[in-house]
């Protein structure tokens, strides 16, 4: 039978893999990452220590790093094999975009390094080392990587972070053809003219990473970083949790409209926007039509709940007004942050 | 740099599509689905009522169809792309266990039919028609398909179905190697030499078909048909419902130790087991290690929550004890089911 | 052993009865009430409907009758026997605000009507008919008076109401003094000077009735009624449905700081602000030290979530500015609503 | 007006004040109630701990005793008032049961002790030192005693317990004539001439304290102890929390029929059998009509879930089997439990 010539999808990237968050209070972060977020301490190198959630397979998906401003380092992309990530590789090196192959980071093997167009550092990699609990952080589930400790928020794992950009439209171009994620939604104002926010999955999740306007004009920032948690009723918690521990709730626990993600922004004592995230939904069909929001129609992006404040919009790390010095400060090398 | 050379995952299909259900009082399971279930009905052809759930893109997810006993009919698989359904169909047509192109379902283009090892209706297809919602059912919130309308308890959409199967290493075999499905849990007992159970999927979703062992030696049978709600607490009010609406539960709310799924099992008033569920995990790992479960650890299946009753190991549908003549009775054709 | 000879406490009125609530447009307000919040119409009588929750033991606990303008009509308080029904209208009528006996409204037994200071009316009554549901609306569980139908938001029962009054102390101290109702919480400013509001109640339920400062100087209005549901779960659940039957939320879901209340106000098609309400605390000591909040302290009255908007301070019923003609008019007497 | 001359409802007891708790195990007992309950100790004195849940509003609500075998120890009472403490003190001596008064325990004043006629230990007091927490414990939310730590299951507050006896009756009439608690349900056999259990309360919480047989013979042993959490989801993470303990779910979570209680049973350390609850339903009506259940409407006493296990009926504690040395010990003196 006869079906369509149209070139399959790329299917090479499997889900983001690690985050590194830049904190220029390490000892305070690390005590909200552990303590306030109920994360687990895996391993210290250098200025970083290496984080996981309970139900993380991969030994850490977050990667707290010392450096002078709040911000993102890099975000890691796991391949879906090894023919996938020499793909992708490839690609990006031919794109001009790649910085090269380095030995892998804890826990992984080699990984392609390269840049977003804005300029945000990014890997992919295929190598994995799966989490293998100490005794005591052993799950009575064998199919839970490690003990469900209960302990404050107790997220379960990474889902998604949110990047500032100059230009959306480059870089959502570039997640699509290069990394081959998936085009979920977007805001687009002035009859579709101007896109706002793209937001992007290389699976069924509804995004792992989204792209918004940097209205600030700053290079390579970030808007948020999501942690999940598998019940709504654990966001209510959360905000308990964050209200007695003296943690600024920026906006919710409230329902988007794009993505129906159930949302709790905060501030993590580095300066970083924390979103501890449940909802939204998975979306299965291979030829998914991204759905468009204009101006009207995607208010100050909530579905029920009150407006997004203006700080939602306007503030990010590392902050361009706030902190001058650290922002114009060049970028805080991965690997040497002293 | 060098890698692993071995041959790539095949990812060629999406996800589950659509259900066939067999029932012997289509009248009363209608009921049952529209208003306990709370789906929507959209069409009706022949002597079958093509149902939704709220949150389901395509057009219909499940096909009620009457019989004259209950089971499953056709269990219908989306292919990632045109190419993908093709190369499926080729390997499925080479194993010998093809039927031959339909030109697909209500809402579907071409699909290829075949049959798994143990005889149940399988068909892949691309095609599909995304759900319109007439001016009643447009939801407010943009991406989602369907209001939400809060009927009954309110499914959103479609999960899993677990298939009984005199051999389930056969089957699970089929299922991997012509499927392409990752195989994520298994029960195994006897030192692991007599497969019990085994869960697999084709995308995060944890498991969208089981092929369980067939206890009472039947043919082509099922055991239950997985629906999703997004709360833990949606599956405890789903119990208040179903309590008040005099149908039998069988078990749930509780969670099983394989899947970590949160059940309630109950039986449609056609004679099928019915499960409410929520829960579970998405498995992101393209290396995942399949876990696999012995007699001890396995117990019933239950990690908190009472033992599984002994129903839930000797019930299925068609009933082969219930009903002889029934079971006894050769599979309805699906497009004459008069 | 000697012990304090302070008077006893008055412990005459059981609980919050009935709520009668006016709306000038009674088809679309009856539709909300039955299809929205789930509630049961039991009764028709004149110009009233007789409404209840699945979980009210009395047979109806809200009134709906048509009006002129949306508002509140008469609040009715159910004695704890009939000596404390004795007491209360003995006291009130030496109060110099009773009005007289009635023989009683639908379901109930004789009634002493009065007015509060500021004008609402009011009435106490003991005898009470327990509802007895029709075949189709019993419950399988014998202790529940009614099916729990899933229905809409399905409101467990009635909780509270908060009236405006131009002088909350008299007010506060009359439902003190004259009706038993214990102090909750207060909201001061100026230094404890000026009373805002404050929260009463005759039971360990936190408060069922508030009197909150009427900023637009209006007579006899009512801010909000609360209905209850079980779960925070079902206020989430409860913003869902609300949405997409197009109904304004003005605020919430979001938790209170006084009262500990998790909200969600809306406005029902009659114009009354009405809250699906669950959480918040119960009160057993009987030496409760009220807690009060001053300007600083109370912010907006939320805990975690956005501010509360201007129309949750400058919005009631009925609305002296936007309907200046029906808030001028006389009020509506309750049995003659033509 | 002519009304009833019934006499009056007694409404002297506010609420269950404080319950004795024995521990063979004390230290491990302790750590479950701290590290797995949530609990806060507050106080140590000879062989008992005190303890209290964050929304007690009393400086503790359990005082766990070191002891040679599990059970119940006191069973503390708060009057409404200093003459109802003082009404019912000669009440309860005129009946004969009075032990006589006692100084107060830590956090109370002077209360009057005696036997319920199973041989319970009680007493009723009215003073009470409201707990002022210390600055690490401090809320930031003004109304709430103490704060949220979010610590293990996270305990709100006592709820209530189950006594076992030998005589149901006399038990129940005691609670209702000399307390003047409220029989809320029972459990009645023979056509209804054998009673099994009583569910009593002196507030609107459905049951404060239940009798049931004690099938056994034992002598003033105890059931259950009830903790509650404010939403359903807490138990079902409860669940979590205590799987990964290793301690031992003996029932739930699931849903009775009598009371509605959402309830999670468990073992603490000391042997002792603990409930985590939620649900259930708040009694208004000061004619509540009690529900009484026969053999087939009471079941196991499930609405929802499975039905509950031999040992639920079987086990209490002291166990009369499994210890029969603990068993036969006499009662251990509360104060002098060396």
């Amino acid at each position: 039978m006869a079906t369509s010539q149209a070139a399959e999808p790329i299917l090479d990237i499997a889900h983001l893999g690690n985050i590194e968050i830049l904190s220029p209070k390490p000892a305070e972060s690390l005590d909200y990452f552990v303590n306030i977020l109920g994360m687990e301490n895996v391993h210290t190198e250098g200025n970083s220590v290496y984080l996981r959630g309970y139900g993380d397979y991969a030994t850490s998906t977050v990667k707290l790093t010392a450096a002078k401003a709040p911000g993102v380092g890099c975000v890691s992309w796991r391949a879906s094999s090894p023919q996938a990530l020499e793909r992708r590789a490839q690609a990006i090196q031919d794109s001009g975009l790649g910085i090269g192959w380095t030995n892998g980071e804890y826990g992984r093997g080699p990984a392609f390094r390269f840049n977003d167009p804005e300029g945000h550092i990014m890997e992919v990699y295929y190598e994995e080392t799966a989490y293998e609990a100490p005794d005591n952080l052993k799950s009575k589930l064998k199919n839970l990587p490690q003990r469900y400790t209960g302990r404050g928020i107790n997220v379960r794992r990474i889902d998604h972070l949110a990047l500032l950009a100059k230009d959306v439209a480059s870089n959502r171009e570039f997640a699509q053809d290069l990394l081959g994620l998936k085009l979920r939604e977007q805001v687009r104002f002035n009859d579709g003219q101007t896109e706002i926010g793209s937001w992007l999955s290389p699976n069924p999740v509804h995004h792992q990473m989204a792209y918004v306007t940097d209205v600030k004009g700053g290079t390579a920032r970030v808007h948020h970083f999501g942690l999940w948690v598998d019940e709504q009723q654990d966001v209510l918690r959360a905000a308990e949790i964050l209200m007695e521990a003296g943690i600024f709730i920026e906006a919710g626990p409230s329902k988007h409209n794009n993505s129906q993600g159930f949302y709790l922004y905060h501030y993590e004592p580095g300066g970083n926007r924390m979103e501890v995230y449940s909802g939204s939904y998975l979306v299965f069909a291979p030829d998914f039509k991204p759905v468009t929001w204009n101006e009207d129609e995607r208010g100050t992006g909530v579905y029920w709940g009150a407006a997004l404040p203006d700080s939602f919009l306007n503030y990010a790390t590392p902050d361009v007004e706030a902190t001058p010095e650290a922002a114009a400060a060049p970028k805080v090398p991965i690997f040497d942050t002293h």
